[in-house]
């Protein structure tokens, strides 16, 4: 998957060299540019979204976002891209030790929605996918390798898909009513509780007896 | 809520009883009217849907959608209602007898997205949801009614708003894998596996230790 981010590819090689800022303000200005592009994909949808507006939301130029992603569609791409810190915690968490794994998955989820950048990574995601065929299936890719994948890898057992799918639900179902919808007591409690509660349910996922 | 399906109201008096077909086609048509609403509105957003568009698609002349519903917002109103029989079945659920209630809620989620007309009004109401700010608004205090009221109502102890909302939380992400993303084991499985798997969750959550 293409992450959008390369500056120079496809450009006339005597520009490659340019300087055009130092590479700490590219990567600022590029973030700045997705913020917006996430924020503006999930309110508008794909088809709602310019990359003129997104250019005024980031307060940038707007030769910049062409610049840096080309088209809507690298735009958007780009912005379905899991934060790296994201995906890294989630496999450190899907390898702690099997007895608190429980715990420490739901630990790790509630701390991306509580953490604002991937907060709003998650959301407009999740919003984008709602009416965009293209973000449905990025998220299922993405989904399946970052969230069903590395939590499967580390269980050894035949129910080990279905064990990873199960702990999804509950997840999923804890950022939809707790921090996309906010309804109901879910979305009043502490962090400590949400974890107190939901941890043995994801337990018994990973490593219980499935059934009734 | 207004169900915005009243279709005198507003008229001058003297058409009050002039015959439009019988009232078995009325409810016909209101509903064929709300199912192609539904649709646009989860595709296309509120902004995107056209009185027009939603008679083309439901293959009736534009002037009964707004003779059945005025408006474009009557219209979403109207499409947000839950039906009759969904929250029927969920509060008989909710009130089944104790040890089984896990089982039969689980049950009745699954029934419901299964039933093509439920599970096309569940989809369209978080799709809307994803993109429109009133539809969210009906979505949660419908959510608030029919979900959590009806599960917390049957339950005794401090705990029964934190017991119905953690059911909830689960009931959502369920039918968030399986049947809006369709990603992982959960979403291939039969039915009566997800009963045999998500049951014992919803049952610990009624009236099991909460906590770890």
């Amino acid at each position: 998957m293409s992450t959008g981010k390369s500056t120079a590819d496809g450009r006339p090689s005597r520009n490659r060299t340019a300087p055009r800022g130092p590479r700490d303000d590219r990567g600022v200005i590029a973030e700045r540019i997705l913020v917006a592009a996430r924020a503006s994909f999930a309110k508008l949808g794909y088809a709602g979204t310019t990359l003129r507006g997104v250019a005024r939301q980031a307060d940038v130029d707007p030769a910049l976002v062409n610049y840096y992603f080309k088209t809507k569609t690298g735009l958007l791409e780009a912005a379905l891209v899991p934060p790296d810190g994201w995906t890294a915690s989630l496999a450190e968490a899907a390898a702690s030790p099997v007895k608190e794994r429980g715990a420490a998955l739901v630990r790790t989820f509630v701390g991306a929605w509580e953490d604002p950048a991937t907060a709003e990574f998650l959301r407009s995601v999740i919003l984008t996918a709602a009416h965009e065929p293209v973000a449905l299936q990025h998220l299922v890719t993405n989904f399946a390798q970052y969230v069903l994948q590395a939590v499967s890898s580390h269980l050894d057992d035949a129910d080990r898909f279905t064990r990873a799918s199960l702990m999804s639900s509950q997840m999923v179902g804890l950022a939809m009513t707790r921090y996309v919808w906010k309804v109901g007591a879910i979305a009043q409690m502490s962090s400590e509780d949400v974890v107190r509660y939901i941890a043995p349910t994801i337990q018994r996922y990973l490593n219980g007896k499935l059934g009734s």
